[in-house]
């Protein structure tokens, strides 16, 4: 492991986005100093934290001078331009592209309708989601099962989201699919693909770890 | 401009998305052959299209080895690549990060705001959302407004969305007021910082053409 030294990761413990930093993170072998904040206590929400981020969203990737980075996507890039290896975003210019078209093809087919039945209508979520709109999670959740179709049929011809390589569109992909039971979207066991996607992308040491420590 | 060569993309007249490549290209002084997708008419839901892009959106670049790059930003990406001058996506690891936050900002928190809002209540979008859930066109309102007054604070001590130059975050909150009307949302006509950013932005070239030609 690389520490990164004078940056401090505000972190969330197992919260999709905070998941796909330590994901990212791990896969580069690097490690930094964090600070978690409490989603479920809403901690994010306090006045100190809102300075930090006017967005009160996790996670924040704080630079030496101060500069606060937010957005998952936008810390991911920022490391990815740091360590460049192993890539995680692409290695030229029009695999990057690709890469960044999965990616956002995951995070509105995919994860967005999952975080939306999850947050619309799971109990656990009402202190986050206000208010919950119920029809709008069920409208996602067919959603949600449609583009994993669409992914089965393209993982038919390739062992990744993107391409050859591993990528932050798998890292995306990963915590939607392990967000399907709070979100009640039945796992798609008939989904042979994609069920084989998952069986290699689950085993790889930065899945497995917690990263929330 | 310079012609793009060996490459078509397929455009979408005013509509986001292709409003936002539109204004892009035109800020880095680029052209590119052309075919209009008619959106009104569901085009970009027909075979020989649902074959260029599997999501049914717009726009899309062709490549000249086929290579089909979808999604607004990662086009964006890969011309910003290619012609790097002038930078849209900042000029640094730390800019482009803070480039790259602001950008996802203004998309989740307005751009979004402002099409669910259009999609889920106005007559005019039966046929590109169903079902519409009204529920959620009004609840996205007020946070569209939000998000304005937040912007409009943020603009009290900076010319652009993500500090001194212009670039993409500036080009998608630009769709995102002009889309304001059909959305239903009040001009926020008393913010007087967002107003200032608007019509120094609304004045450029890039913004007032068409492009759609």
């Amino acid at each position: 492991m690389k520490k990164l030294d004078g940056m401090v990761l505000y972190d969330g413990g197992r919260a999709p986005n905070p998941r796909r930093v330590q994901i990212f993170m791990a896969e580069k072998g690097l490690d930094v100093d964090r600070i978690q904040v409490d989603i479920n206590r809403l901690e994010q929400r306090s006045d100190a934290f809102t300075r930090i981020n006017p967005m009160q969203r996790l996670p924040v990737l704080v630079l030496e001078d101060g500069t606060a980075i937010a957005e998952t996507v936008a810390i991911c890039r920022y490391l990815e331009e740091l360590h460049p290896e192993p890539p995680l975003m692409g290695v030229d210019a029009r695999d990057r592209a690709l890469v960044e078209m999965w990616q956002r093809r995951v995070e509105f087919g995919f994860l967005m309708p999952v975080a939306f039945a999850f947050r619309h209508e799971h109990p656990g979520a009402a202190h986050l989601e206000s208010p919950q709109v119920a029809e709008w999670a069920q409208v996602n959740r067919p959603r949600a099962r449609e583009f994993m179709e669409f992914l089965d049929r393209e993982l038919a011809s390739r062992p990744f989201m993107a391409g050859e390589r591993f990528t932050i569109a798998d890292i995306s992909a990963i915590v939607g699919y392990q967000f399907l039971k709070p979100a009640r979207i039945p796992f798609p066991e008939d989904l042979v693909h994609l069920q084989r996607w998952y069986g290699t992308v689950v085993a790889r040491p930065s899945v497995a770890a917690r990263g929330d420590g």
